[in-house]
Formats: structure tokens, C-alpha cells, sequence
């Protein structure tokens, strides 16, 4: 019997030509066919944002034998949409990979996180998805550690799958990698989130900056834990929201 | 002793001069001080995006008795960050209210919604933040029905207050409203999600169009079958997304 290769769909929030989805679709290249579909530049902090009020387009950069690459001008769940719903793979991908992102998304920043959002939307279509970040910003990121933890963790959802709603937040830290540690999402927020200037005109505008403050730093069970301390964390992570355990409380609520 | 009235941050996706966010404010004045700080044109479908690669700048538009309005030209979660942490409010609101949408929000909806997005955002802040959308895109929609219910969420929401990381998602049927019910994110998908067009010079564009289908329609907990049959749908939403069931099993895998 001859087993098909599997198909990997991969896209990202930094943009086609960035470092990290680069690296990754040189880690996964071995594991099967690859068709990448990404914005045409970086969307961070897109989220699960979508394009309803401009057309959307995309464009074929190459094909070859395994690999196939495509850019597009909307977000990375408009990536994910389009490639899933405008007939260019020749069936449903085995497992959808998101990044690597150039910065953490780990915590709350999950919520925020364009790379996420395109994980969230392979999620929602029923594909094994799995988001992947390395905690550092900058451009020439050395992806060289983490990689063999990818190609390890792209295996074994290909053999075992995903529960429905859940994907995967994975985020390793910068340098020499201890090991993998499964967690949960610490609880923190940003702080002084914003940077004041005054233009030529005269006229007050704000770039967003600050830096997260975890609220949580003693407590092993969480991903920024598992990260300061030199190991890669996964959060299984589901885009069902509901606070089911409050849901019993509030119906007690004066409200019926 | 004399108690201040409850301060109500507003904001929502469809901008600052729809007529959802009117009929918001008009309900709520009643209650307490309202600061509006809202997108200056329609940001749906923004979801919890964040701008980090452009200036932001806002503008005050009104102040009178009870009543201050600011245009942001950010998404809905910039709206509610630079409303937070530029020092234009007297303290922390008691309450974030960002709709009325017009459009559901309903199921899979939320990961999507930039309504949902300001909610989540108020949240992440540890205000007690509730979404509001009444379930139809019509730009005149009549939110008569829905404003009884919306001032009895609010004076709950003000005197119960919400657990950590927890928001409402509240959507409304269109017309009469039989009652309200608490109740969970049912689970389907998005179908025939483009339209694909050529524009003059040739050139294939994509725009998004769509419908959602649930796949759970016999199921009564769900928002959906809620707002299918003429209830308010409330769906407490957390911010904190570990699939907690899976955590445990996923550290049986073979990844260490």
C-alpha cells in the first residue's frame, strides 16, 4: 500500500518573507507536502481579524515538487479561509501550522495574536492546528533548537489528531531548550501600553508599546513559567469560550 | 453618604455614528456617567486585533452633563486600551458595554467580532464587560425590544459584578423577545465563505460572503437554538482558553 505524504498547510502573522515561517517550512519540508499560503507582509496583532470591506487577493509565488507558495494581501485567518475555500489544495490538510512568530504568544497575548488566529481558524475547520513562537522579537532569530521540537510535536498530532475546538499554543524559549512542558495560560496584563507624541502639526498621536506583566510568576503551571525557566510550552487551547463552570451560577441571577 | 454614580465605558465595532451605539447610550444614560470612546468608521470582523505598526489618535467630540464622546481611528481593542490608559477617564468604569452590533455574535461568531473584542479587552482589565448584538445586519435595525433587557443586564452586571477573565456575550432575535436564557457557544461553521469576482483589468479578487451553519440545531442549551426560538442568548465568555480537560491527557503523549 502506498501511503500519501501528509499535507501541511502553513501560513503565519509576520508576513511570507519573514525569518521564522521560512525556517519552518524547512523543518516540516521532510514530513510532507507543504503549501504555504501567508500574508504579503506582517500582520501582527491581527488576531481572528477577517476582510469583509476590501476584496481580497492572492497570488501563486511558486511551485515545485512537495512545496507550493502562495501570498496574499489579507489577514492570517483570511489566509486560512482562502486556502481552504477557493479549491487551490487538492484536499483537506492533514494539520495546519502557524508561524514561527518572531515574539511570544504566550498568556493573554493569545488573544491578540495574528499567528493564533490562524490556528484558531484551521481549529474551527477541523484541522489539527498548532500556533508556534519563539519568545523574541527580532528579525534574525536562531530557530535552531527549537526546530527539533517541532518536527517532534508536527508528528505526533499527525499520528493522534486533536480533540474538536482545541489546537495548539506552543511558544519555546530564546537560546538552549530544556524540554517541552504542557501548561496552562498564566494570567497577567499589559502595563504603560502607550508611547505619546506630537507630530509636525502639532497634533497629540500614540504608537502601542509596553510589556506584560505576569501576575502569576511563582506558579509552575503556566506556559510564562515554563518559558522563563528554558522550556517550550504548550497550551491546548479551545475556541469554545464559554465559562461553562459559570454558566449554572448565573442562572440563579435576578435576570428571568 | 452620597454615592457616585457607576461609570460606563461604551464602545462597539460598526463606529461611533451607527445607530446601535446610540440606542446603547440612550439606554444606559439612565444608569450612570457614559464615556464613549468608539472607532470613527466600521471596524467588523477586527476581533481582538491590536495596531502596533501605525499611530493612533483620538479626538473628543462632546462633553456635557453625564455624557463625554471620543473617535478613535484604532480597532474596538485599541478603543478600549487608549480609553484605559491615556488618563481621559476620572477612574476605572464600573461597567464596559461595547455594541449594539448589528449582526449576530452568536457561536463561533465571537472569536471573529471586533464587538466581542472590546468585551474581551474590558475584561483582560478586570472590568465587568459585556458584548451586545442584536442578530441582523440592517443599519436601522429597531433595538426597541432589546433595551429593556440591556438595562436589566446592566444593573445585574453593576451589583453582582463577573469572575475573573469572564465577559457576556449577549445577542438578541430580531423583533418581539420571549425572555432571556443563559446559555453555551454552539458549535458549526462558516460555508460558501467567497464570491469570486474579475476586476476590469482582468484580475481574479475574492470578496467574503457566507453563511454560518450550526451543527447542533436540536440542542436547547446552545445560543443558537436561544436565539432561533425568540430569547436574549447570554453566553459567559473567559479569556483564559486552556483546553483544561486536555492539559492532563496531552502529557501522556510522546513528546518528552
Amino acid at each position: 500500500m502506498i501511503m500519501s505524504k501528509p499535507l501541511i498547510l502553513v501560513t503565519n502573522d509576520d508576513g511570507i518573507t519573514s525569518k521564522g515561517i521560512n525556517e519552518l517550512i524547512d523543518a516540516v519540508l521532510p514530513i510532507g507536502d507543504v503549501v504555504v499560503f501567508a500574508p504579503d507582509g506582517p500582520r501582527s496583532g491581527m488576531s481572528n481579524a477577517i476582510t469583509v470591506n476590501t476584496p481580497l487577493r492572492y497570488k501563486l509565488l511558486e511551485q515545485r515538487d512537495g512545496l507550493v507558495r502562495y501570498s496574499c494581501n489579507g489577514t492570517p485567518t483570511d489566509c486560512v479561509k482562502l486556502a481552504l475555500h477557493t479549491g487551490i489544495l487538492p484536499r483537506k490538510p492533514d494539520i495546519l501550522l502557524s508561524g514561527i512568530n518572531h515574539g511570544s504568544n504566550a498568556a493573554i497575548n493569545v488573544i491578540y495574536s495574528g499567528t493564533m488566529g490562524a490556528a484558531f481558524e484551521g481549529c474551527e475547520n477541523s484541522i489539527p492546528s498548532v500556533g508556534l513562537s519563539l519568545a523574541d522579537y527580532d528579525e534574525n532569530l536562531d530557530f535552531q533548537y527549537f526546530k527539533p521540537y517541532i518536527v517532534k510535536i508536527v508528528n505526533e498530532v499527525l499520528k493522534r489528531g486533536l480533540p474538536r475546538a482545541v489546537c495548539l499554543n506552543v511558544n519555546a524559549p530564546v537560546g538552549e531548550i530544556k524540554g517541552l512542558k504542557i501548561k496552562r495560560q498564566a494570567w497577567g496584563y499589559w502595563t504603560d501600553e502607550f508611547e505619546q507624541r506630537t507630530d509636525p502639526n502639532g497634533q497629540t498621536y500614540f504608537w502601542m508599546a509596553g510589556y506584560f506583566k505576569n501576575e502569576e510568576p511563582a506558579d509552575h503551571e503556566t506556559d510564562e513559567w515554563a518559558l522563563a525557566n528554558g522550556y517550550i510550552s504548550i497550551v491546548p487551547s479551545i475556541i469554545d469560550l464559554t465559562a461553562h463552570e459559570f454558566v449554572n451560577e448565573m442562572k440563579t441571577w435576578n435576570l428571568f
